[in-house]
């Protein structure tokens, strides 16, 4: 769909009530159908973008789960998508696999599971994108699919970032929020190490082969992901083969590599890195409902910024530290743990939906 | 000088005693003089590297302190080198400053300090140069100066590397070893994250322009280098200029690698950082004193693998853990914690020179 007014969100305060062309939006066709297991669409729309300005954009959906049970929003990191899991019309595995399905913690027989493809993963927005326009695409989102309110927003990573955003811009329309392993800030240190991946797919693009660089950014961002607990147990072998040095982790590091550079456009990469790196929000204007998880190994999102998050939001809060040799993708990697989490939330907090 | 007849330096045994033709050596002219304050030389020799062969190598050294004081080598990370401070007769700041002069904790008026580029630091010796080989070279330049043996080697980093690996192979020739930041063994975590700072140069290679690879290189060691507790503390702002985001830190990076890629044979620079992903040897072949020095946030070489070395040594053995935000740089920036682990052990055990 396209519409012939821009739909803007860029105040808070207007955010909180429905957009003035919401009512074009919703009745022209995406809005949720009831009693449908699963679905996809795409919406148009303008927004305001908060560095690059008005923008005309489309944002790709997924839906699981009955349109009449409570709606919860679900996003990842930089690299995951609108496809959580497999579903009745989509048999591929999602990137969550493990948290969402039936019987599994996000359950599309108790909720209605929303995702999308992050504005700018399909590379072809090739501006500066703030966490902040992504919680503005969402809200302009749920406007088109006729869902009022969430029951939650479960965001990892970026996601939890841009989940603090909706929350502090959009607080009317949620009624609690998951933050796991991201933070109002971005953290200096990951910042730098986040702008070397970049500079890596500069170095590669200046020989017009950008696939050469993206995956060295995407393998320095693994040892960003992972631990040394993680790397000492899986890797020990440093082997000379035809004059060099070739150390253990380095076939694992190649299949990251290729895998990621094979699936995913460098500008989509470059901008939503830099996404991440403009993270910046106080937590004192969030007032809703967060449960903040965070993992003692985590080394782009160190425990003390979850801890200060925590101490400063003005709602409901919860404080789950873990501990993961997974680091920052314990949220990818500890299914029990996560899944524990997200059950004490979503399903103990929620009577009526609980067996 | 060059010699006639290899010099081979490959078994532990034959390595306590002088060499065989260390005499042709030794007397043919760079044996120190006594009452000289500071010098320079170089000698030509053969060594059998341990996965390279038999190779023509130059070893360039540098001395400091009158030759009959009591001689002690210094050898800090893969891009230090022979000139530690500046003295009478080389006037540039050295790569250890702060703790090499007079007054210092490392001080040419009570030692002769020693020092020499590491074996490949020239770019000219393109092959796999293993810890035990630059050990080597130090015994066969030790034989060429004269120097019987050493009251101590202090070696940081890669320095501390091939100072456990002169103690295991000439644990004659070593009255004590200071090991600071470095272990027995190459962490797998930090071996990839070193093979990844390789591939940055192999990318850059491509388009036939090393030195943009090799900053990048420099760029993500010195992230392994540091810690998030400094970064914290010296960036933060995040802008956005030009289209693009900027992070706090890429200003000093810029610097670090400009510097770096400007004065480091791309060459030099591989050959040496796969040298440490080379260490490997087993703590209980050594059974003279060590003091192993660990820091507590270095990300490179976790204090577990400082605890598991000092447990298993098998002479005198003292472990020191400091706290600093400056993690595997320590060495180089806590000047008085390290001036004091070095005074203790250069100093006091050493009445006749302490005042």
């Amino acid at each position: 769909m396209s519409l012939a007014e821009p739909i803007t969100c860029n105040s808070p305060a207007r955010c909180t009530a429905p957009y003035p062309f919401a009512d074009t939006i919703v009745n022209s066709s995406p809005r949720l159908p009831r009693g449908v297991a699963a679905g996809r669409g795409e919406v148009e729309l303008v927004l305001d973008l908060r560095h690059a300005g008005r923008r005309s954009v489309t944002l790709r959906y997924e839906w699981a789960g009955d349109a009449a049970q409570p709606a919860v929003f679900v996003a990842g990191g930089i690299s995951a998508h609108r496809h959580l899991a497999a579903n009745d019309r989509f048999a591929e595995p999602g990137w969550w696999q493990a948290q969402v399905g039936e019987g599994r913690a996000l359950d599309p027989q108790t909720h209605c599971l929303l995702s999308f493809d992050w504005l700018g993963a399909d590379g072809a927005l090739d501006v500066v994108i703030d966490p902040a326009d992504q919680a503005d695409a969402i809200a302009a989102l749920l406007d088109a699919l006729g869902v009022e309110a969430l029951h939650a927003f479960v965001g990892s990573s970026y996601g939890a970032m841009v989940g603090l955003q909706f929350a502090a811009r959009h607080p009317a329309r949620l009624h609690q929020l998951v933050a796991i392993s991201g933070t109002h800030r971005a953290h200096p240190y990951a910042s730098a190490w986040r702008a070397l991946q970049r500079r890596a797919v500069a170095l590669g693009a200046l020989q017009c082969d950008e696939s050469h660089g993206l995956a060295l950014a995407r393998q320095l961002a693994i040892l960003s992901y992972r631990t040394p607990e993680e790397f000492d147990a899986r890797f020990d072998s440093v082997e000379v083969a035809h004059g060099r040095v070739r150390v253990g982790a380095e076939d694992y590091l190649d299949h990251c590599g290729a895998k990621y550079a094979s699936n995913t456009p460098p500008v989509a990469f470059l901008r939503l890195s830099e996404s991440i790196d403009l993270q910046s929000l106080e937590p004192e204007s969030i007032n809703v409902a967060v449960t903040v998880v965070a993992v003692e190994q985590d080394r782009l999102v160190p425990v003390a910024d979850a801890r200060a998050l925590a101490q400063r939001l003005r709602g409901e809060t919860r404080l789950c530290v873990l501990d993961s040799a997974y680091g920052h993708d314990a949220f990818l990697k500890e299914v029990d743990a996560i899944g524990a989490v997200l059950r004490e939330c979503l399903i103990d907090a929620n009577p009526e939906v609980s067996a």
